[in-house]
């Protein structure tokens, strides 16, 4: 595609592409955007090195030309889109980028990638530390994705409201919390429950958190009580009905003088197990599976598609595919959020090549694209830090209306409206 | 839990940790094994480098002596596995790992993360290359995974027969064919479709595959034609209803006389949607979303359990947790496909602490655990070369029953057997 165009001239042409999802995944309220910051430093250190030319020149992948142009590869256009963090719908112009055919269309693959995967992490963590209240959520799902994509999902969750991850790579990495746990190994490994705990205590501190359920729960309550005292951090239970299991480990820890020490579940949580789980006296989430596959919705399905392009007049027009089953609509798009006189978001405004106007109501709306790239130069990694990324996102979910929160099967809590007539 | 072994001396103990899934995906009748290859180089590369180590000192993650520990990490264990490629089924031994318990259960992750992601595309990838028979499956789906993720998933899809991928960076890595195509994007870039025909064949020629449904489909077949001639080599279709399409294509086609101008079909297609083509004349079919996603089945969902370890007399001892939810069986397992007098697979045959016997009837029974690492060196990299394991796989499916390739949901289609009675 890149070979015939710049062939035939039209990869000059100056375009505008945009990343959007038509739908949410089935029946969620909102979707939550990340990887922004990842993106940036993506986009400004793509190039194409001595090795991936010559692989590509030694399997005649493309023309001459066209090696020469990857060989040059800067990415020289200007991008926008929402700040990392921030709440999404369908339609939403989450990415808006400006350059050349040839410098645009082949960023496709890695904006995408990074898009629909972090947001898909950040979209199911989101609705997993909604339903968790002021209880943290741990992310220690690493061992059931990429092991690139778990550093990536530890990042999302964290931004999405997680309090901590296992992923030690995501905290040198991104700065992300880490914590630790014990597996039952650890405890399989000794002779028997004692000595494995009070291995755990000798080098941990009774404030550290003991896994209580390898062989018998209630005696495994009462041991590491008796090994680590009173003021034992912790317990963890990673089987059988959490519920139930909860509230008697909970009056044993109680009867037993232990009455600061807390409770952490794991064992498959998803965010329904963890909305069953709230009235149960629990003190943290461990989310392993559910949280890095996305809760059942793996990609965030966002598309990047050329909506508008110079012709041959130098003037920019609005460009669509004609799809019977795939609505897009061309032009530029600008987006604004409505936010009602109590700061709650009542629409979604979408504008065809102009930004849809504040109605002066309420607190004012709020304008959703942000400068990312200038003329090639990152602008916007300060907006996309991940603690501005995760600060955001709590603020766009307190903007959101209460129905957002649901987690029951619904439509969208905000609607997107476009407020310009397409040609 | 690494810190508190070393502390407590029980790290120096020698342990046997195997991988193994509790069950399929629902209603799979099988799953194949992929990423061994890959992990060969995780392991052989598996070091903390300076910059790690200050890292985890600064952040007060584990003591000094874990840091010593860590700093001179190299894996001096021994590793037996399924050869990559290989099918697989509940409790099947996957992986086996011997080394002393801080050598080993610092693995885990590396281990879990590489052979969940790509046994799980590789499952879902080989049920499609089964629904598509001898027709070609394109994998095309980096853009919905992680960016590196995605990379793994071409070799995966590879591996359990797709014919190609559009990720040119599995090409270069891993030596998969890769292929390109033309977006929407390309057509809407030139002022009408004609000039983007032509565009395309100028730079490639006539055995180009054009996209012909950005406008009208029998107006975009009709140009490609006259465009690149009764030469031209493909349509593709991404959108409609495809089996009614293809149809109307083909009588296309075949009436303008381009009667070997092959069809290839995209747009959400997954092994049901493959299988429900088989009727109509379609040449391949180009799968993304849901061969990168695992078709509904992101991870395989394997875990690393200790199954065995040293006692204080140097004896090596089976232990398991004890659940009641979660059934594992204590022991080293050794493991053998029983075949019957037509070489079809009869059972898994799993034993502990010994190899089960061969029945001495049918072909032949199958050792299925090969030796991959010994003290710390890879020894299995030939057997799990991509090529290596492509022709396995293809091995390993023409051995299952037939019930095997059915999509319809239902049990494994080989029954998993204990030979050894359980202490």
């Amino acid at each position: 595609m890149l070979q015939a165009a710049l062939r035939s001239g039209a990869a000059s042409r100056r375009c505008v592409f945009e990343v959007f999802a038509r739908r949410l995944p089935d029946g969620r309220r909102y979707g939550v955007v990340a990887g922004t910051g990842r993106l940036l430093d993506a986009i400004e250190s793509f190039r194409f090195d001595e090795a991936e030319i010559a692989d590509l020149r030694s399997r005649g992948v493309v023309d001459e030309a066209t090696l020469d142009f990857l060989t040059g590869y800067r990415f020289d256009g200007d991008v926008w889109g929402y700040a990392e963090g921030d709440a999404y719908f369908p339609y939403s112009p989450i990415l808006v980028v400006e350059a050349d055919f040839a410098h645009g269309v082949i960023l496709e693959t890695v904006i995408l990638s990074i898009l629909n995967h972090d947001s898909a992490i950040a979209s199911a963590a989101s609705r997993m530390t909604g339903a968790a209240g002021t209880r943290p959520c741990i992310e220690m799902g690493s061992r059931r994705t990429h092991e690139e994509a778990a550093v990536a999902a530890a990042r999302a969750a964290y931004i999405a409201g997680f309090a901590s991850t296992s992923n030690l790579e995501a905290g040198r990495r991104h700065g992300v919390p880490t914590v630790g746990t014990s597996a039952h190994a650890f405890t399989l490994l000794h002779d028997d429950e004692r000595t494995a705990f009070q291995a755990q205590v000798d080098a941990l501190g009774a404030s550290t958190t003991l896994l209580v359920d390898t062989y018998d729960v209630t005696e495994g309550v009462r041991t590491a009580v008796e090994v680590a005292g009173t003021g034992l951090g912790g317990v963890r239970l990673d089987s059988g009905d959490l519920v139930v299991q909860a509230q008697e480990v909970r009056d044993q820890l109680d009867s037993l003088g232990a009455t600061s020490t807390r409770i952490t579940v794991t064992s498959d949580l998803d965010e329904y197990a963890i909305a069953a789980l709230a009235a149960a006296p629990v003190d943290g989430y461990g989310v392993g599976t559910r949280v890095v596959t996305g809760s059942g919705h793996p990609t965030a399905s966002m598309v990047y598609k050329l909506v508008a392009r110079e012709d041959d007049s130098g003037e920019m027009i609005g460009v669509v595919k004609k799809s019977k089953d795939k609505q897009s609509v061309g032009g530029r798009k600008y987006a604004l959020r409505r936010l009602d006189a109590h700061g709650i978001a009542s629409a979604e405004l979408i504008g065809v090549d102009e930004l849809p106007e504040d109605d002066g109501e309420g607190v004012g709306d709020r304008e959703l694209l942000v400068p990312l790239v200038r003329d090639g130069v990152v602008v916007g990694r300060e907006t996309c830090t991940v603690a501005a990324a995760r600060e955001r996102h709590e603020a766009s979910m307190a903007e959101l209306p209460r129905s957002a929160h649901q987690l029951s099967a619904g439509r969208p809590a905000v609607e997107t409206v476009f407020v310009t007539e397409t040609p």
